[in-house]
């Protein structure tokens, strides 16, 4: 019943290589080998290891088949806790859904990688392929990946792309550019930036974007405007309330997600100002309170639902024997323009 | 790996009945009647049907092994579009994961029931169990989920308990009285409800709630004031514009979700008029948006994650061979008074 991935533009499959052909060169028999491809426990760690290297080596492949092992696509979140997550969510599900499959859920709850338990129990169920969210996946846990055919996508990816780990993304750096672009053309100088934590790329291409903006009008960064915080509310009202409170403080602040935004909204109304007659605010990623904040955010878009489809489908692409053509997928963003934003009201910072 | 599901209350296993036995009685082989209960097709739609109901009826439990068939408890969501279905997944998650188990999801944006070909999707990938959310699931795709002994729970279930399928959902009248009690102990006597679609359980037993604590008050119900709407912003925002357009506009206005009460926010908003000095707002769920409304919203907190995680609990003792000793369980609701909520101004509403 279950559908099997196909793709028209499939890689040829791989010349064949056959269990014995492993067990020859590992030096054991052919049910050993089995045991290890199919996540069956009783097999040294050493063997195990040599095996899984040959078995990654020599391209071997599982066959496909219409039962278990293709009815679940994997998803490993950080941080299954936003809407953000859940638009990402809805577009993975609707290609699994498509191929009559299911999307596998793990919420890591803050945690960057894994336990250590968890690489067995995947290879366990053996799913068709797993999408690490804002995760990390160690090398160790790849490979093991690797040795069973097992695709591995990053979405959203943490760190740097130092390994050859395909990824869907978005177009974070011209999101930050747009942004800033859109508050210097109001007439905006002294414009902020409330960002998240640098360890994530897609935060620190956002920055690097709101700079290049800046760059671009000829205004100078001024580095007291560039603050860090979590990516909630609770960040960007902290952030925010400290900008606020500068001698000279900014007339527009661009968060690096729309929850900071909504943050920056509370900090202005504390400071008994008006949103965007007296600080302008921009935000990132179009979650639906963006368009129910009062006044509705001028936000970058995200196309969440697009980057989790993309992953999917990379998933199911992979899982059919294509070799992966573009190693790391960005998607556009889009600057959303509502009535968060206006021009300076205060000449004097102009 | 995988970790069996053990509870120590477990019932005893029922008397063993053998796949041999079913075939005697339905005249068919043993391999015949183990084709079906694995879900292989090649089985005639007639036999197949008798073969169910057989094994269904002998109480045949599937012996639980450690490999695919007890990885995964999967979870149908009628909409699978706000932060209530996420907050739902987060409890469901930390069951699952605790078994070593992930959760597999299936949306089915706004359908009220799976599609024709989705339990032959369930049944080939064998899960623990299945959770519905406030969906239905229909008679026919019960009984093949039971032959197989893959148990079914119903989360928030949306109509009548009409049947046997075990429920987890929250005191949801208590709810409503305890909303409406706080503003009738404010003063208010003209309070308006927005309501959910009177088609979902959960949304009748509110108004109930709503009319009995006008009931025990001694203040009439006002039938204008009761409206209905989907459980989303803009239906908020059109029946709290609508309400407020009234001759004799309420002076409160209790919402059937945190969503629409943002909604009844604006529509104030939006006829001039403050909350909650001129118009007293009460939510339902108490989703993260109720803390960061601005004012921080007076809602009444539904356990969401302790509902999700008491469905997957269920699904563990029962799949464990646990006979459901509760067939319905109501978790409590509670009042979190926030700054939405104040004595009516205007004493000529009093």
């Amino acid at each position: 019943m279950t559908a099997l991935p196909r793709d028209p533009h499939a890689a040829p499959p791989r010349q064949e290589v056959t269990l014995a052909h492993i067990a020859k060169l590992a030096g054991v028999s052919a049910p050993t080998v089995s045991k290890v491809i199919n996540g069956h426990p009783g097999v040294a760690g050493d063997t195990r290891r040599r095996i899984e290297d040959l078995v990654r080596e020599h391209g071997w492949r599982r066959r496909p088949d219409t039962t278990e092992s293709s009815a679940v696509v994997e998803v490993v979140f950080e941080s299954l806790d936003s809407m953000w997550a859940l638009e990402l969510i809805q577009g993975m599900d609707e290609v699994t859904q498509a191929y009559g499959m299911i999307l596998g859920l793990t919420d890591m709850r803050g945690r960057r990688s894994p336990h250590a338990g968890w690489i067995d129990q995947v290879l366990a169920r053996r799913p068709l392929g797993v999408i690490a969210v804002s995760a990390d996946i160690g090398e160790r846990q790849r490979d093991r990946l690797a040795s069973r055919s097992i695709p591995l996508i990053a979405l959203d990816p943490r760190g740097e792309p130092d390994h050859d780990v395909p990824s869907v993304g978005a177009t974070n750096w011209n999101g930050g550019l747009s942004a800033t672009r859109h508050l210097l053309e109001l007439g905006h100088r002294r414009i902020a930036m409330v960002n998240g934590p640098d360890t994530l790329m897609c935060c620190r291409a956002r920055l690097d974007g709101y700079r290049a903006a800046l760059d671009a009008a000829g205004v100078p960064a001024d580095p007291t405007l560039v603050r860090t915080a979590p990516l909630y509310v609770e960040g960007g009202r902290g952030q925010g309330t400290a900008l606020l409170e500068l001698p000279e403080p900014p007339t527009a602040v661009f968060a690096a997600n729309d929850l900071q935004a909504l943050g920056v909204y509370q900090a202005a109304h504390r400071a008994g100002l008006r949103v965007p007659e007296d600080l302008s605010v921009v935000g990132f990623d179009d979650l639906p309170l963006a368009r129910w904040a009062d006044p509705p955010m001028t936000t970058v878009r995200q196309p969440l639902r697009k980057m989790g489809t993309a992953a999917a489908q990379m998933v199911m692409a992979l899982a059919a024997g294509a070799a992966p053509d573009d190693h790391r997928v960005e998607l556009a963003t889009r600057l959303e323009v509502r009535s968060s934003t206006a021009s300076p009201a205060r000449a004097g910072h102009r």
